[in-house]
């Protein structure tokens, strides 16, 4: 990375799992200044926020938690539909009953008002729409139509980075390798369901998926050696 | 009002003020079913959310409270920039300092997320442009770029409502009237700062904006009478 950095700051929505921890570094090689903000909730591994604060803390990155454990309100209580059964435990290669439509938006928008009560215009996210596994607020038209409504509502000229957008988890793998982080993101990052940190489980859904991206990626990167 | 009604749910934002409470009463002649949702947060009077309660019950719309004092974690504390003096107490004329950039889209995009949880697409603000007093996330503009996140966000076809975007606080009770309903938003709502329903203190910023325009309102409907 031979680019000039940009002299400004950006926050980074950051959970200690690939997606985010590649951007972050994807930020420090982009922006003078970097923090990284956190979202604990209902049934999110507390090892995550530990695990995410080690990897900001050796990247020298500010940062800090926000509990957004009031969207445990919109999930599995009398809030909800009471018609719209909730499983019970986590469905097998889904997501917990605390998955909240729109949660992206939720997230972003507390970034983007902790961003302008601190003056900072750049936000990163990893988002990808490559693996958006359905969600239709990790596509880049939401992403773009959100910039503006965030713009809108503060009156400023916010600009929202996802490094990620067209990436598979092959090309993620790669940019972090690219990046000169490859062994952080493999040995200290947390993806697993299950709260394994590195390699994880092995069998949960998200081990899986990561795995095939890093076995695709390191049989390319031995082919072009 | 003799339109036919639409045949679908309303959720309105409601606070169980002027604006709120009149905004309930034109879902009601509007849409055949209606729900109100209120949020807490930080410095927010108790009593707003029992005057709310209160004036939802009458109106026989079910009542639900969302508990958003994580706000706070956005605003006086280590969160935010430690540059940025914070007022002791609320200055005279201005707004609490919970006050965060950016509230009325947290609000309107749990509203959503509640919404969609719950099948409902119509959404009610009593948010308006000619009363906006400053704040960015009150126009008619901002409102429209979130109509459209909120449906790409969750891949649905919101409507948020606006009835109060051009009208000043005039209108608003002129449109109370038209409601049937200007003795309810005259004597059981919330706006003044200090707490006091109804006519409220008398000298606090909101309730001289609402007197003045209950005043210009009586007023013109004496010339016309």
């Amino acid at each position: 990375m031979t680019n000039k950095k940009l002299q400004e700051t950006a926050l980074v929505c950051f959970s200690g799992g690939q997606d985010s921890t590649t951007c972050l570094y994807w930020a420090l090689s982009r922006f003078e200044s970097v923090q990284a903000v956190s979202f604990v909730y209902g049934q999110k591994h507390a090892l995550e926020v530990e695990v995410a604060r080690r990897i900001a803390e050796r990247a020298q990155v500010p940062f800090e938690v926000l509990d957004l454990s009031l969207l445990s309100q919109l999930t599995d209580n009398a809030l909800t539909n009471p018609a719209m059964k909730m499983d019970e435990e986590q469905p097998a290669g889904s997501y917990p009953n605390t998955f909240v439509p729109g949660r992206n938006m939720i997230f972003l928008t507390f970034a983007a008002v902790l961003a302008f009560q601190r003056g900072i215009r750049h936000l990163v996210a990893g988002v990808s729409q490559a693996d958006f596994s359905g969600y239709p607020d990790c596509r880049d038209t939401f992403i773009r139509s959100l910039n503006v409504s965030l713009n809108l509502a503060m009156d400023t000229s916010f600009e929202i980075h996802t490094p990620l957008m067209r990436l598979d988890k092959e090309g993620v793998w790669a940019l972090s390798d690219e990046l000169g982080v490859f062994d952080v993101v493999r040995y200290e990052t947390l993806t697993c369901y299950n709260g394994i940190p590195g390699e994880g489980c092995g069998h949960c859904p998200a081990c899986n998926l990561r795995r095939h991206g890093l076995e695709r990626y390191l049989s390319r990167k031995k082919r072009t050696e």
